[in-house]
Formats: structure tokens, C-alpha cells, sequence
């Protein structure tokens, strides 16, 4: 159903003009967010001034049935935050401010427009830590990262963003402003709904400020960089290392076809001709440090690592990180369009998983980089493609289909840490076991009867019926092309 | 309603005669758990053989509208396991078998029943650890303490249960067997159900099998005992280990009623005219234990300790904590009846909630004595009374609405590790956010419409109405005295 002018007024009226945007170039800036492939414009985007202007919105909403959908930076890899038809965008990245920084009970308020990163070098410039990192850090926002639950390189020992969420201040899909949780660190008073909004990708409520727990700071760290003629190698090298009970804050993957993009991309002199690569990182106290560190070295050698780097400045490690840092843009530049995935499984399955994956884009003749968390199981298998070659990008989404059932097969999931969002959608449907869905909808529906609050993300708001999905981006160009913005 | 005998010969058929239970010994003995106060007889007792009977029995419910209580070892403190009226108790105890120990994703899959303390010695054997360690551990069950988000001594430095719950079987209320979760350490594909499932106090599912996640067991540990003349230096040496970035594992507190009781039960030659005992312990690699151990010694000494013990070996360590480990029973037996609670607040604001838990006991006649996990804000104000004096119970309840209150007010929490249960449903209500009860309602309502898992645990089933609560204990004496037994 269109937004009717008459309740764009309305809307409009509540946040005030300068606040209020739908003019096409507008529309087509938050049309699409890090997603390939997906892509749909809003009816219009606001910027509430307040968490009240955010509830009337709310209210609004309910009473008129429109959908909002909510933004952080865009950063997103699931769709999470392409707008639906006929909704409108709520951007919250202007409430960028660390509200309260509580040192005696290790916590931090801020809003959900705060920089990933930005929090970590505040809290870290006084002795305190931020572990997740998302690899967006530099951009993503905490709301952003608090309703997919991001993940990041320091999973394995640190976790994920929901071990590190305390409270919040949610406008509920009815419009209520509600705070959850608080600065106990124990709480088990009633229903857990602050864990349970925690990866809710939007479809709940939208935080209009977080409460999150801090930790010291390691005293140090060390990196290290090892390469291996056989993955299996690098594979038992990672059992081993958590086998011997070691744990590492980042325990990372890179496969052949990485490293000589990244090679190419880079000229950092890896050496191409291998086929795995490890980036180890240890961190805490200088003497644990330095006994973990000569372990992983004997055991990297053990398991015939060809090539061993240890950093011996802050300046050694940020280059000995560099290969990982930038495997996605060096896979990225190969071809026009890269999909980037994060099927997961039990570290034990790493090698097998990959194995599969390799067999997988054999089959459907895809060119397929494998790079990721180790530690976690939590691989990245990414598609290099061209949205345009119609053949291939059928192609492409069989062997994703493919790749997700065997993760399940093998115990894992078809999502470690990006959420289901749009993209996934279809995949959630068919592996997910049937009373989980089932509940996963009745919960969306008790909370959001209207469906006001990013419908038809993670699944389709009734069984069985595929509800409206964006188009493909190539609507933006018949769009261009038909001279709107001209 | 009652349950008809043609019901409950329906629900014998299903687990078979030799595994249902309806004498009036046998309902006594599951008409209570470890909470005062409350009792209920239930219409009978089953133990299910299989998921699938358990299964099958919760569909029964749904058609034939009667309600089913699961129950471990029945040691919870805010009786969620007590009998609702006309209701079949469902045992899990004797589902007690650790199914898979997985040392490559350090993993162990048990069933519900199997004890807290017999799965941490079997996984410390082989150098692995399950951190949470509930007061009950020695008898609570792991299904109770999934189902009760349980904390413990260690939460400040390892957290609660819900950060070692990887996965789970479970029975939905409409009968339908899923798994959630896995070994795959992230997991971010739907909603977060099994996180949600923690802590929902067996109102939205019974647990069939638990995965639970292993850590390294720490290399070794240093256990410490300091004494203070007066609280607040208690609770400034609490503040500056913090802020001090260091991390103990334990940092446990005894109040002067609480260490009286203790020395007069147990002759462990504390010296008694002191104001607060601080039990502190740190773990890990031993370079930092020992500096761990240092540091706070000087701390102790620096807010005026005026008597301090560190253990020089296990045999001491277990002396200097059975001063904590028995606090509970020391205070249990001063007077017939106990009421502990877990009013929990932020660390910083421990000292001030004393406080006021002390004013709010004199004001209302009533002998307290307090103990609790110190680093956590996780107190225990326990009021010793007595079941049959009706005038104190009364001022009792009125003690602790005013300080669950306080708690509140301080920004804290009702609840840091007990549940809400029965016991606490009245403060909940009243003092949560009313969108956050109507959310927990809807939820319940959407999972479970017929009410029949563990109905009117948490809250009452309808806003404004209090739903079927037990009776008192007299009950049962009026039972046995009407001749039930002979």
C-alpha cells in the first residue's frame, strides 16, 4: 500500500522538514546498503530528532500501516537495512554521543550512532577494552552492531557483541520507550529481552541508546604470521593450538586464491605459491604473552609451516595484520561484484568445510576466495562475480544453497555473524528446523502485530508466502535511465 | 479445573504406571522446593522416559488444559518449581547422563538432570572447566540452572550459565522437539531463542539436552581472607581492585549478623567483632596470580584490613572459604524460618544498599543478616523469621518491597541470580517497566496460549488479575493433621 500524502505530512510534521528527506537522489542513496545485488528505494528517510519523535513515528505507523526500517552506517552484509516497499527509512547515525563512561563499574553509555571504532580508542586511551570488531569497525555503528550482533576477529577469546551489552533504551515496535537491563552485572529479573533484541536485525525495536560492558585492556600482545603448503596443516596447526588450551584473541584464515589477490592488490611479498595462511594473535599479560607465543611458534613449525613471522614492533604487526585486514577489497577488485558469505561451522569441521566449499564452486564453475575466523569456525566464502552475467549469479546462489546445507550437515550455521536480513531469507526458511521459524514469527507477531518495524527480514512475515522482496539493482539504473534525477 | 481421572490415566499411559506418581507422601514430597513460604500440592508426578513421551504428554496438556511444572532438584530460592494448582510435576533428575565431552571444540553435551558439580569434576579432569558455580551446585541440577540463568561465585570474572549454554534440545509448550543452537561458537541466523529460553524459568520449554561450552581450567588459583572494622573500607577495597583492572575470580562479602552466625555454628576463629569479611580469590597463569595476589594484599592492607589471611595451599584455601560456603546455613539455623533474597545493584553502589538494607531491618523490627557476591553487586539480604509468627512474616514482605525498591531505584535489579518465580512475581510487576511485563505477556501468550508450561510463574497470566498462587506451608500441616497419612 503507498504512503498517502496526507500521512507523509504527518510524518513529516513530527521530525520537521530539515529532518525529513525524499527527493530521488536522496531515495537512492539509502536505497541499498553493503549488500550485493539488493537494492529498493524507501517512500522517504527521516532523522528524529528524539527517542519521543521516534515513538510518535511509531505510533504513527501502527495507526496508518506503513513499515519503517531502520539505518546505521549501511554496513551491513544481509540487507538488514534495504527498505521495503513503501516504507520509510529511520537513520539514527546523527546520535553519535558517548553519553557516560562509569569507570568504577566498567561501563560506557552511548547512542546508537557512535563509531565502532571511535568507541574502542576512547575507552582504550584510558586503560579499558571494547573487544568486538566487527570488520567494518571504522564505520559501522554500535546499534548497528547491536541488532545484528556482530562478531569479529577477536571472537574466539573475547565473544561477541551480545556478551558485551548491558542495557538499553528501545522504542518498542508499539511505540513504548522502554529501558532494559542496567549496570548489575547479573540480572534475571523476567523474560531475557534485552539478549533476545540483541540480533533482532531491526524487526523489534530500534535502541536509541546502549549500555556497554567494558574490560581492562591486555597488557600487551603479540602477532604472528605463518603460511602453510596444505590446508590441512594450517587446519591441525589450529587444533593443536586449542587443543593446548591456548587462547588466542585472533585466530585467522586466508586461503590461495586471498593471498594472491591480496598479493596482487598489495605487493606485501607473500609468498602465492601456498595454500593457507594463519594470522595469530595473542594478547594479556606480557609473560603469558610471551609462553603462548613461543608455543604457537613450535607448533606451527610442527605442522610444517613454510614461512614464520613473529612482529617485534606495533609497526611489524600492523603489517603482519595488513594480509588479513584487506582480503575482502583485494578479492573485491577482481571482478564487479563480490558475495560475501560467513556459513560457519565447528572449528573441528574448518577443513572439511572448506574442502566442500572448494567442490562446491567447482561444480558450478564460480571463482570462490575462502578466507575467516579459524578459531571460530566462522568462514567467509566469497563469490567473485558480475550482477550482470544473469547465468552466473543463478549459478552463484545454487552454490550458496549448497555451501549452507553442508554447514548445517556438519553441525554449523548459515550465519556466524551477518544475520539473515533479506539475503538469507530463503535459506533460513528451508534449514532452519520448522518450530524454531514457527516461534520466530508468533514472537514477531505478538511484539509488532502491524508489522510497522522492518518487515519481511529473517523470514517472510507468513508461511509459505514470500513476502515483498526489494527488487534488483538494476531497477536503480531503469530508474536513472528513465531521467529521474534529470 | 481439575484434572479428570480419564486424564490421568491418559497421562499414565503415556510414561507408564512404574514412572507416575499421585500418594499423598509422593505429592508431598514435590509440593515444595528450597524456598520458604510457599507450598502446593500437585495432582500427580511424572517421569517421562523419552523426549518423545514428554512430547507427547504436552500436547495432551494443550487438548485436555492442564498445566505441567518441570522440576530438577527442586534447590531454587524463588519457587518456580512449586506446584501450580492442578498441575502434573514433571521430573528431569533421572535424564542424568553426560552424552558427549568433545575436547576438539571443547564442548560437552549432558541431559538435564546431571549435577552442576559432578559435570565440573568430570571436565577438570581432563584440564577443562565449567565456571558457574550456583550456592547448590553440589545438588542443583544443569537443566535448573539453564532454566534459571544461574550465577555463582565465579560471575565477575567468567560470568553466569547463559554465557556457557552453546545449544539445546528442548520441548516446545505445543509439543514440538527442536534444537537450537550448536557448536558452532557464533550463530547469528534468526532470532535468538535459545539465549531467550535461558532464564525463562521452565515457563517456555522443557530441556531434553544441554550443550554447554568449556574454558581452559586455570593453571592455579590464590584464595585470600581480609577482615574490616568498618563497611565502607570493605567496600573501597572492592572499588579500587576494579579499578585497578584486576579481575578476580571470586570477591565474595559477609556482613558482622552473617560472620557471628558463622563463628558461633562452625568455631572457625573468626574474629567476631568486626564489621565485613571480603573473601577474594584470583586464578590463571601463576606469574599473575601472584602479582594478582600482591596487588590486592597491599589494597587490603591500605582501606585498614585489620586481619588478613592468604592460603599457602589448597587444604588452607578450603578453610578460608568455609566461612562463605556455610554462611547460608549458619543464618538458616538462628531462627525457624529464612528468607533469602538477590536484590542486586551496580558494584559502585554496594556499600549504599547496605546501608539502606540495614535501615529498612530496624525500621521494621526484623534481624538481617547480608553476605553476597561483592564484585557483582549481587547481595543476599536474608531475613531470619519465623513461618509462624504472621505479624513478622507480614513485616518481612513489606522489608523487602522497600529494598527491592531501593535496589531499583539505585539501578539495580530485583533479581541477580535467583529468578522471579513465584516468590517475587508481586515486585516485578510492580517495579518493571510496564512494557516490558506486556512484551514478556505476549510472548508467553504467542508460545504458549493454553498455559500450560509452568503457568503464572514470572507474572500473573493477566494484567491486574493474580493468578492461582499456592497456598502456605500450614496448608500441608492442615493435610497431614486432617489424617492424609495414616
Amino acid at each position: 500500500m503507498m504512503i498517502t500524502a496526507k500521512t507523509i505530512n504527518k510524518i513529516r510534521s513530527i521530525v520537521g522538514s530539515e529532518n525529513f528527506f525524499d527527493s530521488p537522489e536522496q531515495k537512492l542513496a539509502y536505497s541499498y546498503d553493503a549488500t550485493p545485488l539488493l537494492s529498493q528505494f524507501p517512500s522517504a528517510i527521516i532523522r528524529p530528532r528524539t527517542t519521543q519523535e521516534l515513538s510518535e513515528v511509531m505510533i504513527l505507523a501502527n495507526h496508518e500501516h506503513f513499515a519503517l526500517v531502520p539505518r546505521g552506517s549501511g554496513t551491513g552484509l544481509s540487507g538488514g537495512s534495504i527498505p521495503t516497499e513503501n516504507s520509510i527509512v529511520v537513520l539514527t547515525n546523527h546520535w553519535n554521543r558517548i553519553i557516560e563512561l562509569d569507570e568504577k563499574n566498567l561501563t560506557v553509555r552511548v547512542e546508537p550512532g557512535v563509531l565502532t571504532a571511535q568507541l574502542q580508542s576512547t575507552v582504550e586511551s584510558i586503560g579499558l577494552f571494547y573487544p568486538p570488531d566487527p570488520g567494518s569497525a571504522a564505520i559501522s555503528t554500535l546499534g548497528g552492531n547491536v541488532a545484528e550482533n556482530a562478531g569479529g576477529l577477536r571472537g574466539l577469546k573475547y565473544g561477541v557483541t551480545k556478551n558485551y551489552v548491558q542495557g538499553m533504551e528501545v522504542v518498542l515496535p508499539d511505540g513504548s520507550i522502554v529501558s532494559l537491563g542496567g549496570k548489575s552485572v547479573k540480572d534475571v529479573a523476567g523474560y531475557n529481552l534485552k539478549d533476545f533484541l540483541i540480533g533482532s536485525e531491526g524487526t523489534l525495536g530500534i535502541f536509541t541508546n546502549i549500555l556497554l560492558k567494558l574490560i581492562p585492556k591486555p597488557e600487551t600482545s603479540s602477532t604472528m604470521l605463518a603460511f602453510f603448503d596444505r590446508i590441512s596443516d594450517a587446519g591441525e596447526t589450529v587444533a593443536e593450538i586449542i587443543s593446548s588450551h591456548i587462547s588466542p584473541s585472533t585466530l585467522e584464515f586466508l586461503d590461495r586464491t586471498t593471498i594472491n589477490c591480496v598479493e596482487q592488490y598489495a605487493h606485501l611479498n607473500l609468498p602465492v605459491n601456498t595454500e593457507a595462511l594463519l594470522l595469530i594473535e595473542v594478547d594479556g599479560h606480557h609473560v603469558v604473552v610471551k609462553e603462548d607465543t613461543e608455543k604457537i611458534s613450535v607448533l606451527c613449525r610442527k605442522h610444517r609451516a613454510n614461512n614464520f613471522s613473529i612482529a617485534r614492533s606495533e609497526q611489524e604487526a600492523v603489517k603482519l595484520r595488513s594480509a588479513r585486514k584487506i582480503a575482502f577489497s583485494a578479492l573485491a577488485r577482481v571482478k564487479p561484484t563480490t558475495i560475501l558469505e560467513d556459513a560457519t561451522v565447528p572449528r573441528s569441521e574448518v577443513v572439511p568445510m572448506l574442502e566442500r566449499i572448494q567442490s562446491i564452486a567447482q561444480k558450478n564453475g564460480l571463482l570462490f576466495g575462502n578466507f575467516g575466523h579459524a578459531g571460530d569456525g566462522n568462514l567467509h566464502p566469497t563469490c567473485l562475480t558480475d550482477a550482470r552475467n544473469t547465468q552466473e549469479i543463478r549459478s552463484a546462489e545454487q552454490a550458496f544453497g549448497e555451501i549452507f546445507s553442508e554447514a548445517v550437515k556438519l553441525g554449523g550455521t548459515i550465519s556466524g555473524e551477518h544475520g539473515i536480513g533479506l539475503a538469507k531469507r530463503q535459506f533460513l526458511e528451508k534449514l532452519a528446523p520448522l518450530p524454531a521459524i514457527e516461534m520466530m514469527r508468533r514472537i514477531k507477531e505478538s511484539i509488532d502485530p502491524h508489522s510497522v518495524l522492518n518487515p519481511g527480514k529473517i523470514f517472510s512475515l507468513s508461511p509459505r508466502c514470500e513476502g515483498p522482496m526489494p527488487k534488483n539493482a538494476s531497477q536503480i539504473k531503469k530508474y536513472i535511465d528513465a531521467g529521474a534525477f534529470t
